[in-house]
């Protein structure tokens, strides 16, 4: 479930959902080009055409509006990891589309993306502890398919965290140069990707 | 060469530099902590105890900071890339070797690496510049060393670019959980990513 300011209310109109959420789009974009600290809520006022009282009606606060960019790429990302459990297949086919999906998600959403990876540690207390919950167990999902395919003996006796933590890294940080307009989409990447990593950790 | 706020003008002395970097290595954990943008002239010169004349004296202005940064880790990673080269040996050692130099700077220079990564698009002009260009050499080297694998034929048919971007992410993102006074060294990272990355390219 995506956070919202009115987490404490239930339904909020349609109109007001998808007008928050324009504002966590506009508000992403401006972030990855400021920095979330030097950011001012004027300055996010008139990115997003609203009047400071519009601004808290919709958002609550600038560190709600962090947390919500943060729960977009979540949102997405998790659900992608859904799919690929819901599709089932070897634990090699389950990495190869774990990575297509995240490869998706960064390619379909940079900004938030950039300010999900640079900002993090801006977010305090609950929505600190929220953000690091759903980071990690999207975490343990990819251990979870890398200790897997070990145990079916697809992949070799690989440590599955550092593991987990190598195939991570090399499909987050596509995030600086993998872009919705550019040359290569997010499939052009994810099947060379795949091809190396699973190379890299099958057992012969 | 490392840039400096005096490089018009040679020969300062050797007491004038350390102290220099001093500042530029105290100033890495403020950047690192608070963000770029955020950090004013007058935070500086309180975590490094100096008055503005003496900030200025040391480093010119907060952008002549972030590039000295920057080239601390840039002078780091091209040296320890010359001495893979000096090194020798096959393109599969190369790669392994790189990967263990690169590991190693990130592992004694989190802030640094946290600010190069995160605020480089602050670099303007004649500064981005120099940066992209020695960042794109870098990169080119790693591309180089998978191209020649490829030639010898240790190395499947990748696509060097990508391949050497696939590389560059399993690496770098460790900058989010290598500690040098963390659980793991560098080498005990730097060992297992190699036998991933090697097995997942090599030809059979």
């Amino acid at each position: 479930m995506p956070r919202t300011a009115a987490g404490d209310e239930p339904r909020r109109s349609e109109k007001w959902t998808a007008r928050r959420d324009t504002i966590v789009d506009t508000s992403a974009a401006v972030f990855a080009q400021r920095g979330y600290h030097a950011t001012g809520i004027v300055e996010l006022c008139e990115a997003n055409g609203l009047g400071k009282g519009a601004f808290y009606h919709y958002i609550g606060s600038k560190e709600e509006l962090l947390a919500a960019i943060h729960d977009r790429v979540m949102d997405e990302v998790l659900a992608g990891a859904d799919r690929v459990a819901e599709a089932g297949g070897t634990p090699s086919a389950q990495l190869a589309m774990l990575g297509d999906e995240l490869l998706d998600v960064i390619g379909r959403y940079p900004d938030h993306v950039w300010v999900f990876l640079h900002e993090f540690p801006a977010l305090t207390e609950e929505r600190a502890d929220t953000f690091r919950v759903r980071r990690r167990s999207y975490e343990r999902r990819v251990e979870a398919v890398v200790r897997a395919g070990i145990e079916a003996g697809e992949f070799r006796a690989v440590d599955p965290r550092l593991t987990a933590l190598a195939w991570l890294g090399m499909h987050n940080y596509t995030y600086l140069w993998l872009k919705a307009d550019g040359p290569l989409t997010a499939r052009d990447v994810a099947k060379p990707f795949a091809d190396i990593f699973l190379q890299g950790i099958t057992s012969d």
